[in-house]
């Protein structure tokens, strides 16, 4: 797709008439006085968290905004592939992947030796390297990955839309005495917009979750701090519509003069535009960039004078910017006091940019920040359904602090590393910064997280029966063939953002129709046994797979099994009609040459289990017949919900 | 995607409330007393039609259809791997990929020979054979097919809506008498909707096409009739939600049973859904499957007894309906008489059903129509615009009656074929329907239409330059690397439903670089001679790409090419501002092993010329430095743009 040949245009560029781009967001009237999950702050991690609730109908959620609209343009830009992953199990892969620039390559560039005044081309690496991901590394303006978010909300079960114009006064921290016994944060809002500007509004809410940014007041609320480096490099960004003679113009781009100072180049959606990362100084210490009045004419100049010898002719400038932040990190992202642990759940909590603040070179901002409520959603909404016990909300921040942690430490490297200055980490060395970005590959492809043992993450004893599906690490999808209609797809495709569990069955060589097969006798043990985790966590009255939802991978081509041998569960009859669901059985891609046993390492005598979470974690990996592990594991943070207890409990929690 | 298990619901299946699922359609008031092109009938002909229409704000287009609002069940599903590249040039070829369903394999079922009241598998065949498309034959619901376009059309630059609730009383013939002197064909329209029912409108419209199905008003109103076989069987149809144990419910599935008849299985979108095609009966010769009051119990019971020893429970059926079909045809496409054909160019058209009607079960009928529309809207569009002259409007009956009367040929085959009547034909032979089957897989994706020599199709006497583009075939698409990214895209996704040609230059091995080189020659050729097509059909104001849009295709792999080398014409300054678009030049894919030149068989040492139409058909194939043919091809049908006549010509063509 090409747009913005004429000019920038905010919004959907399939539609013709500019004006109906981006039609009107936000709810009318005030906020509900009481609801589930109250979200602040409509970013990537608000509105990840946003979308992530309104798939589920009896989850009361709403979201609250400063601004007094939808984003148009601006701010960050980098999708990893490990995002796109999340956004395929929201349903918007595919649209992003049209309408995004795709990164391809990186090319490197430092001052010609024999003139250095000039630069050249250092070298050049593919951006992502083969096989780490079924989706590309993209960029697409942040304000369209709202727009996605947003006409999801629109069309779920909720119908969620923000409450723009909100000022968060004051956070009240959760304390008994409502009707029902239940523990609620009260929040206080100050409407910016007219004619309502000033009005007070006061929220209820079992869970509130800031998404408001570096000044996060949610964050200031439960007494923590960001920590960490004060500023010391004063950087310019500018998205631009410019003619020039540099090649490399639609790659992105890391540029090393040798007098002027780095910059980074990032091609952008619709084949014209371009983002310009300059480098512009050094500040002293306790400086800040906003006190140096630093024009775009500037930036423009100094990126012409890197540039050298190539011309930059800059048309339009749609957005710009500069900034010194630094690396800085809060050390918990909840209410709860390490030492209290024990004795609560959290009730509120903190994501993105109000946990974490960096540089935005590496284009990891956005894709922390989903990921951190992508992991945060799923358990709200098991928790607020009865599912898991308000324990499970610890796993919160100690999984995604941990994961911050690498990513401030990360930053303080790349940022170091790609800066010109001479002297501390050796910047301005192309082929080391080169090798560096290769190494770290998989980290910016937001691949390499890899959560820690806890209850959610079991100890790999097994991990040899799949070596590629390494417990702790996003479950690494590969291509089959779906038995019933032979339709090639992407295994990890079938985890959609509904708050399921997977669980993966990747069965022995052995003939299934046997009755003593291992996968008939995992099929038996789960639809049948008391301690089966599929019967002891899902209603009488809900479908077979309504809480963990089995699938079975066979080694065999589609043509040598028999749709008709297969157990039971894998052909679940489901809804008011008990209709059959055909979607649970694959095999191994065999003719196509992407054997997914081979390509993940499965143990083909074995055969085994792996379970895969709702956000798409590898949770364990457990031997075909590891049927005690696999019931121990569930029991460590799930409830039970065939006994009248439970269903009560269950019922209290969403009411 | 799943949808559908608790019962069928019409419309976008990823808007949770059923109620949005299928928002209002329709235009508000009277329809316009003049238009550029009138369209009868909202199918996928006039749909298709007038979404290509669309794309030109300066075409006036309006859309009517008896019925009252948008379609909701039923009808054609069919959408073969011809019509998804058609898609892909409208833009939602991804939205039909991932929500209908994917024919993989076809099954064939016949009598078991020890027990022949039950059936058995006889074979089992891919549906389509590698290599054949890059898209996949899928099946889906036409009235979401029509949802599509209806949503394009609406953020299209027309913003064109269908007028719904009207019937066409009369055509007028074109006359004289316009104040501007164009001929307009009158159309009277009866309102059918309160409270405007029985208001009679008047259209005057340089163009009428009647894309008003079997009984076409429009037909008859150029004196046209549909001749050929009167029906002799009958079958019903039936899309149901129904549980069985038959294990190819998922894969398409032709069974021919002993004693009971044949039947068709088409598995549908969402996984549940599931169209059965069930033969019911020999007709005597005028009788009409209506007066038989047939059943859908009678449908179901016939199903089952076909379905032996395989039992079906049938739990909700939305559509169903029995049919008699024969095969007929129309003599011609358009009002003008084969002996005035030098004399005076068609005014109005018939397209679709209109022309041709046959049985559903080869799944073509849908895509035929459409195809139809595709051939007839560019073209539609050339002449309002100003580009060609109306003489070009002859090839549309010309081209696309030829494919009609294959279309009727295969059917009257297939449909004998499929029958289990014993006699004619040979039908109920299953190795025989396979093998049939497998033979025709070209001509039933699509792929197979063939256009005869004329002034839209050169002679194919370069064919050996570029054999796998055969000239009057569809372009047939192949994986490519876009050189200034490094982006792995296909070639034929440039060909955009826009209405532009395509001049796909295949380079020799030589330098590009070298000022010798023939794809520099051949782009100062375009750039710079009076001759060259690109210059002559362009207008002054417009970028240079608005005509002719010319791509090239290296045979080097992309890291070895230097994008500053490339000649200016590949790298066109565009728009108001004179960026550069860099989506013009390509790459062999040849890391990833996909060549073009290898598959397509282009010649390494002579490269070519391949032009192509903006319905994707392949023009022609020239030498590379073809200038005189290049030119003399174009000069067959366009008019000049740079002189004053031309320009004076063009507007008064679209006033």
């Amino acid at each position: 797709m090409q747009f913005h040949l004429n000019g920038f245009e905010p919004g959907d560029p399939e539609i013709f008439d500019r004006a109906e781009r981006h039609p009107a967001s936000g709810a009318q009237g005030s906020v509900p006085a009481e609801v589930d999950v109250l979200i602040v702050g409509c970013g990537p991690a608000g509105l990840t968290l946003a979308a992530q609730l309104s798939a589920f109908p009896d989850i009361r959620t709403c979201i609250v905004e400063q601004k007094s609209g939808r984003l148009l343009l601006g701010q960050a830009d980098g999708i990893a592939c490990r995002t796109m992953e999340m956004f395929h199990a929201f349903g918007f892969s595919e649209r992003v992947a049209k309408e995004a620039c795709w990164i391809n390559e990186t090319t490197f560039w430092k001052p010609d030796a024999g003139q250095p005044a000039n630069i050249v081309r250092s070298g050049w690496i593919q951006d992502v390297e083969d096989g780490l991901s079924e989706f590309p590394h993209v960029v697409l303006n942040q304000a369209r990955v709202h727009d996605l978010y947003l006409d999801l909300m629109r069309r779920s079960a909720a119908k969620l839309e923000p409450h723009y114009g909100r000022r968060v006064l004051g956070v009240q921290p959760a304390g008994r005495g409502s009707h029902d016994g239940a523990r609620r944060v009260t929040v206080t809002l100050e409407r910016l917009e007219a004619p309502h500007q000033g009005e007070i509004e006061t929220v209820a809410a079992r869970y509130v979750v800031g998404c408001d940014g570096a000044h996060s007041v949610v964050r200031r609320s439960i007494g923590r701090e960001l920590r960490g480096d004060s500023a010391n490099h004063a950087w310019g960004v500018m998205d631009v519509l410019a003619v020039t003679d540099f090649p490399d113009i639609r790659c992105k781009s890391l540029i090393q003069s040798a007098s002027e100072g780095s910059l980074l180049i990032i091609p952008r959606e619709g084949g014209y535009l371009v983002r310009l990362y300059v480098e512009l100084t050094r500040l002293d210490i306790g400086e800040r960039v906003a006190n140096r009045n630093i024009t775009v004419e500037e930036l423009i100049a100094k990126a012409r004078r890197i540039l050298n010898p190539y011309r930059l002719e800059v048309k339009e400038i749609p957005w710009w910017s500069v900034y010194d932040i630094g690396q800085r990190l809060t050390d918990k992202f909840d209410d709860v006091p390490a030492e209290e642990i024990a004795t609560r759940a959290p009730s509120v909590f903190i994501a993105g940019d109000a946990c974490h603040t960096h540089s935005p070179k590496a284009g990891q901002g956005m894709n922390v920040s989903m990921q951190d409520a992508f992991n945060l959603g799923w358990k709200l909404a098991a928790v607020l359904r009865g599912r898991c016990a308000p324990a499970l909300l610890h796993s919160y921040s100690l999984e995604r602090r941990a994961i911050a942690g690498e990513l401030i430490d990360f930053d303080r490297e790349w940022a170091a590393l790609i800066a010109s200055s001479q002297g501390e980490a050796g910047g301005a060395d192309p082929a080391k910064t080169q090798s560096y970005f290769i190494r770290h590959g998989r980290y910016t492809a937001g691949t390499a997280t890899h959560y820690s043992l806890s209850i959610l993450t079991g100890e790999p004893v097994c991990q040899n029966l799949a070596k590629g599906f390494v417990v702790g690490t996003r479950f690494h999808s590969a291509p089959v063939i779906r038995l019933a209609d032979a339709k090639p797809v992407h295994l990890g495709h079938v985890v959609q953002a509904d708050g399921r569990f997977r669980l993966f069955a990747f069965a022995t060589a052995v003939d299934p129709a046997a009755s003593g097969s291992p996968i008939r006798q995992m099929c038996d043990f789960l639809a049948e046994s008391r301690d089966s985790p599929v019967r002891k966590y899902t209603r009488p009255d809900e479908d077979i797979d309504a809480v963990i939802d089995v699938r079975a991978v066979f080694q065999q081509a589609h043509r040598e099994l028999a749709l008709e041998d297969m157990p039971a569960l894998l052909l679940p009859k489901k809804g008011r009609y008990g209709l059959l669901d055909y979607e649970k059985i694959f095999c191994a891609d065999v003719r196509g040459g992407n054997d997914i046993f081979a390509l993940r390492g499965i143990d083909r005598e074995a055969g085994c289990m792996v379970v895969v979470r709702p956000d798409q974690y590898v949770a364990h990996v457990l031997p075909l017949d590891g049927y005690a592990q696999l019931a121990s594991f569930f029991d460590g943070f799930m409830l039970p919900q065939s006994d009248q207890d439970a269903r009560r409990r269950g019922e209290a929690a969403v009411a």
